[in-house]
């Protein structure tokens, strides 16, 4: 991959940073080794640490114990009905860690013995099955590595409602590499009869989650997981059973997964009537849009992350989209006028975050800085006023718009919305 | 990618297995939904969970606490100069969990601060450099996905101590998405003399563990990495900072790296005279054998995982290579007479663990099952005859070889050697 076209430049003045020793202005504050001591041994180096039996399961430093998801408390009625959000400030590659994943509930975490747990598969079938955990992993099995999203992510911007947060404005978004059986190959081993059209999926959670699915979409890429990230899925993702629908909402990804009845015609339940709709201007719904569309944000700078004076700095993000793989992220310093391509790095997996940097030398001038994605289908994610056009304020859903932070002299960031 | 050549004979046999109910003596044990009651709600499905407040750090479910990183107490002298080991026959995929990625300590755990901590570059160079925390994470970043293995994985099968475990002669291999500078970036920064061939990676344990490396390998695909698996690295992997040195021995990726010296031949450290060095039958010393050569392992069956009765099942397992990418990997179930190709599962990345499965119908009878990776640059995994034949059975480093299970009829699953 090409370095960006600054690179020379940054270069030169990295250098010119380390001449000028703890007064630099531009690049890194780098202190001349000749001025300084070597690394100190700090009490880390003087003693020996714990050794090996301590922790089986080992847990993160104690030093980064702000890294933790959030929530927002009045955003929903109660805890057991709320979400988490992932710290994408503080991720850095495309695998959420497991600990930091975001949550969504609709009956709270539930806790299911994998030893009772069943999956039935029942309906307009030939051969209707009740299969245990065991069953299950004797199938054959696949790894793909593809995000989740709430469609409610950035929901509180359509009426710029902002937090000021990273956060909290695209911290319903986790990534991870999920194992278990296609579902197409459950659904062979079932035999579809010929009028079967939809499924239907269901959790075994107190809410007894469920959504209507196309059978295009079962049969295509989706997965009965039992894997996450090396380990047994976690508990808040649906332990020890959930569907995963790669590149469609989170809340169709269904956790706790106990069954799947096979039909003609979608369920209209609770969760695609009275929720996961969006209600347009004419007041008409929309439904079933599941579908996540080409969306990116800049993780460095943001709200949580400001920068430290004039220099130059390297600009992240992550991009994602439900359709496929992403072509290219652009970045704008100055709102959208002008834009420059980004760096993507490799792994770029379909349906997966995709890391993104971008090499930018600050003025020290304010700034509005923004990225912007586009997929392999050539789809271009939008502008929140072009989505406003089109879908009102009425909804909270799908908001895959590019995100402004503007950058003020000082260095803090803010979360904006150009008119 | 191509099914094997015996998945429609294997839907035929599930199909059957399917319609002979609960009495199926071929395939998943499947209950046919007509003579059984649906899923009953458990506790789970009566009452809400926990909601989002509680555990702002996720964990492990309490179902699987059995999975976790085990340690063989009479390996080492201490606990603080030990090995735990990743339970792989609980890996779903390529990515290990931060809290099951195998150990090892020279001087246990180091907590270091990272506001304290320091980076520092000095010997032949142009600019010598004491970095931050904070200047380290302002350079140019990259994320690869990688393993690590320590070359004393599998050390313990040299004179046939077989443990009859996958976790313990395998699980010091671990893989993770690592997040850094590449070293090639700093070195650059600091300009290195004309003379400068080598250096000296040390870190801030108690150990001061040391190495020496070519800078050749310095400037092609080393990392100074900070991030692991979308988190910071974990303190057992060398928080704040390790060195990523991708496809070559654990112990030169060194953890809490705190200093790089630069010069024109190697240090000869303790750590690559007295210890990592292999006593070769004629008495003289291999040194500095960093390479990982290609090398894989059927995770599944494994003296961990029996199998339950004759009938299909997906053989699964892992793949490696120092060299780059996995190029194919073959199984065997008559001890390598017979040889079938593997499916790989993508991602196939350079250097990093790879998943190949395989469908085999077990008949019932003794079994030798193996498997046998071949890399991008054609080298071939040996068998530990052909290995011993070569390096005799004085060394405990670098067991690249065929992995021999022994099934046998009641379906236990046995480490054996062929000679």
């Amino acid at each position: 991959m090409a370095r960006p076209a600054d690179f020379a430049q940054r270069r030169k003045l990295l250098k010119l940073g380390a001449a000028l020793a703890s007064g630099a202005v531009v690049g890194p504050r780098l202190v001349r080794a000749e001025d300084a001591s070597p690394p100190k041994d700090g009490p880390w180096s003087q003693m020996l640490g714990p050794g090996v039996v301590d922790r089986p399961y080992g847990q993160p430093s104690q030093f980064v114990k702000d890294v933790i998801r959030r929530n927002v408390p009045w955003l929903t009625a109660s805890p057991e009905s709320s979400v988490s959000f992932t710290p994408l400030q503080d991720q850095p590659g495309i695998i959420t860690a497991n600990g930091l994943f975001f949550e969504r509930y609709h009956g709270g975490r539930a806790s299911v013995d994998p030893a009772q747990h069943r999956l039935m598969i029942h309906g307009m079938v030939e051969r209707p099955l009740l299969l245990t955990m065991d069953d299950i992993r004797r199938f054959p099995s696949v790894s793909r590595i593809h995000f989740i999203e709430c469609p409610a992510n950035g929901g509180m911007e359509w009426r710029a409602a902002q937090l000021n947060s990273l956060q909290f404005t695209h911290g319903m978004v986790s990534c991870a590499e999920w194992t278990g059986v296609k579902l197409s190959t459950l659904l062979d081993e079932v035999g579809l009869k010929k009028e079967a059209k939809w499924a239907l999926v269901e959790g075994a959670d107190a809410a007894h989650m469920d959504r209507s699915l196309p059978l295009e979409k079962c049969l295509d890429d989706c997965l009965v997981a039992y894997g996450q990230n090396g380990e047994a899925l976690r508990p808040e993702q649906g332990f020890p059973l959930r569907l995963i629908v790669p590149g469609w909402q989170g809340n169709v990804n269904i956790k706790w997964l106990r069954r799947i009845e096979i039909g003609d015609q979608p369920w209209f339940t609770r969760e695609e009537t009275s929720k996961y709709t969006e209600l347009m201007p004419d007041l008409r719904s929309r439904g079933f849009t599941w579908l996540i569309y080409a969306k990116s944000v800049v993780t460095f700078p943001c709200p949580e992350k400001p920068l430290k004076g004039p220099g130059i700095y390297e600009v992240r993000g992550f991009a994602w989209s439900g359709k496929g793989r992403i072509s290219h992220v652009d970045v704008s310093y100055d709102g959208g006028v002008n834009w420059a391509r980004a760096q993507l790095q490799e792994p770029v997996l379909p349906k997966a975050l995709t890391r993104f940097t971008h090499e930018w030398r600050w003025d020290g001038k304010p700034a509005l800085v923004q990225s912007r994605a586009v997929d392999e289908t050539g789809f271009v994610q939008p502008t929140i006023s072009e989505l406003r056009a089109v879908r009102g304020v009425n909804a909270i859903y799908n908001n895959n718009s590019i995100q402004t932070w503007q950058v003020k002299a000082d260095g803090s960031v803010f979360d904006v919305q150009l008119s």
